[in-house]
């Protein structure tokens, strides 16, 4: 193998392909990333940890003589990044050891033999979605977040996918609140997956590091998912499994609902949350009275109490919560305004933008006395 | 005590006072912040762990009633932080408690009596120096990396400032390398003090968070210096003990040397110490022959050479290095082309800016096969 490439494109594309090399694997070849050099002019990097496989090719790139090899993740990517901006020289050996050559630096490095490596490949086509690539970005960042991130707990740890004719939802929960947010689609046909939120947020990234906009393309069958965009390709192995009943759980109707300023409630909660215990739940009390919501939490080092102009439609409330739960919800909203629709202090409260029902967020209330 | 003050004022002070908390005291009211409201409407805070002493007044504060009280350094900063910018209401119960209220915001934290907390205040004169805030920060900045950062090592943790008629001199060395920068400056007479190096580099972060140009004042005794500007009063208790006569260290002639762009040389290390043994003193070798300077490193992983331009008088010379030490210098120079003057791959190497004998520093090569 003997190639030669801008270092431009290979770091970047190293930085999208080293996503799925875990430092944690017992299997030494998963710690490095195959560089596959075509005849045709083509640089194909792939890391795979099994769960995650990414695969990115570099088009144009000046192909000297064919091969592969496999490098040490961490090792060629620290060299690639710390090259000056200009072409690369990179030749494979024939002891399997890989020559890096610029006009003034020399790396000799270890490879590692191609045969050990995970194919990545195709995957066998049951159905195939097509999504926009900013909103398939903007469903995960407001979904995702809600999975449970305690490997020991099952499904949860994952975020549902669910395709029918006219929608996508996104889901995800972990027993103490649940994220839906729903876009209008068209679809072929109905089908739904798990994905591991952990992955998803790997995928984001990727997805905020390129620059087109071209779509998002799944091909899907009930093992795997293949996510196809600008020359990468990003195979994930599904979770199998169950996930929850989800739209059981969300209440029909509500005795309080509560419009407020994203804004003043996430400062005040942010400030409250300053005195409330780790240890208790991190409990802050709500009582929302007329139009006006009394936010209050203590601890040993003292107490707090902040007060937002509301308003509100059906009876006064006492409701307690995890302050943490409340402040991710009001993280990745985007909207000026958000409601609060609450039964009682005992059920669960549900937060969501003013307008619309693309998204729904339910909070478990945390018993007050 | 009772007083109003703007957020932005009260926040900013207690970022600078708070860098005087350690978090490691086993005296509470050490992680305190002193606040003492007088009568002539200003406000004084102050931090101490015994080593350093902080205080910052605010002038314009509108007290309603003067009086002192302890804060957990802590919690109360991150109080003032998340409010917002507008007036603060202060206000100290008759139970030691103290109420922070903004027009939403109210809180109830528990203070300490100020009985307690040491007092900072003034220092008996024996010298004054006048520095310009830059040239000090600049003297910080090129000396205090080189101290030993291991607290069992003695005097060597700290800064030699060395005051001349004619110049100011500040020093700093660990056993491995020294760092020796002199500006011109008129004293009215000789004299020195030892500060510990960890002080100077949170100086040196105060200095760079205030805007004005206002010099520097520093008022000296044997056991302490006590720095002032803009509202600010640091106090330092010195180090004692003879600092190392670091001018018998530097060498007097040289057989080899090299002018290199300090650039070049900076990337071509970094890169060369992807590859230098940590556990082996991170060895890299500088091969000088004629007008070339091949910089070579190997490990388990592989090995590299880089080629850089030089110019050169005197001899070829083989020497090695601890990259870590000449990489720490190349970072905080700023010129374009350094020199670097050898012995020989035994003796100490010299390294400096082209021009001037304003900064030297001296690193000890490491011995290779």
């Amino acid at each position: 193998m003997k190639f030669i490439c801008s270092q431009q494109s290979l770091s970047k594309a190293l930085s999208t392909v080293s996503k799925a090399v875990t430092s944690r694997t017992t299997i030494p070849i998963l710690k490095g990333i195959l560089l596959n050099a075509t005849a045709d002019g083509k640089l194909v990097l792939s890391a795979s940890d099994l769960d995650l496989s990414i695969e990115k090719t570099i088009p144009d790139v000046n192909v000297i003589e064919e091969g592969s090899l496999v490098a040490s993740s961490k090792l060629f990517t620290d060299i690639i990044r710390k090259l000056p901006n200009e072409d690369i020289s990179i030749e494979q050996k024939e002891d399997k050891t890989l020559i890096v050559k610029t006009s003034i630096s020399e790396f000799t490095i270890l490879g590692i033999s191609s045969d050990e490596f995970p194919q990545i490949g195709e995957i066998e086509e049951q159905d195939k979605i097509v999504l926009n690539k900013e909103l398939f970005k903007e469903m995960i960042r407001k979904s995702s977040f809600a999975a449970s991130i305690d490997e020991s707990k099952g499904i949860i740890v994952g975020v549902l996918l669910e395709f029918t004719e006219e929608y996508i939802n996104m889901v995800a929960l972990d027993g103490f609140r649940m994220a839906v947010i729903r876009e209008e689609m068209k679809n072929s046909k109905s089908n739904k997956m798990i994905i591991s939120s952990k992955i998803l947020n790997e995928v984001n990234k990727i997805l905020a590091d390129i620059e087109s906009d071209e779509d998002v393309t799944i091909i899907l069958n009930n093992k795997k998912a293949m996510l196809q965009f600008e020359n990468i390709k990003i195979v994930i192995r599904l979770l199998e499994g169950e996930f929850i009943k989800y739209k059981d759980i969300l209440p029909k109707e509500s005795n309080c609902k509560v419009t407020v300023s994203r804004n003043l409630l996430h400062e005040s909660m942010d400030r409250a949350s300053i005195l409330s215990r780790e240890g208790k739940n991190n409990l802050i009390r709500f009582s929302i009275t007329g139009n006006l919501l009394t936010i209050t939490s203590r601890s040993e080092e003292g107490n707090v109490k902040e007060e937002i102009p509301i308003d509100k439609t059906g009876d006064d409330i006492e409701i307690g919560f995890n302050s943490k739960y409340v402040l991710d919800v009001l993280k990745v909203l985007d909207d000026e305004h958000i409601v609060m629709e609450m039964v009682s202090g005992i059920k669960p409260c549900v937060i969501k933008p003013v307008d619309g029902s693309a998204f729904e967020y339910l909070v478990l209330p945390v018993r007050i006395s």
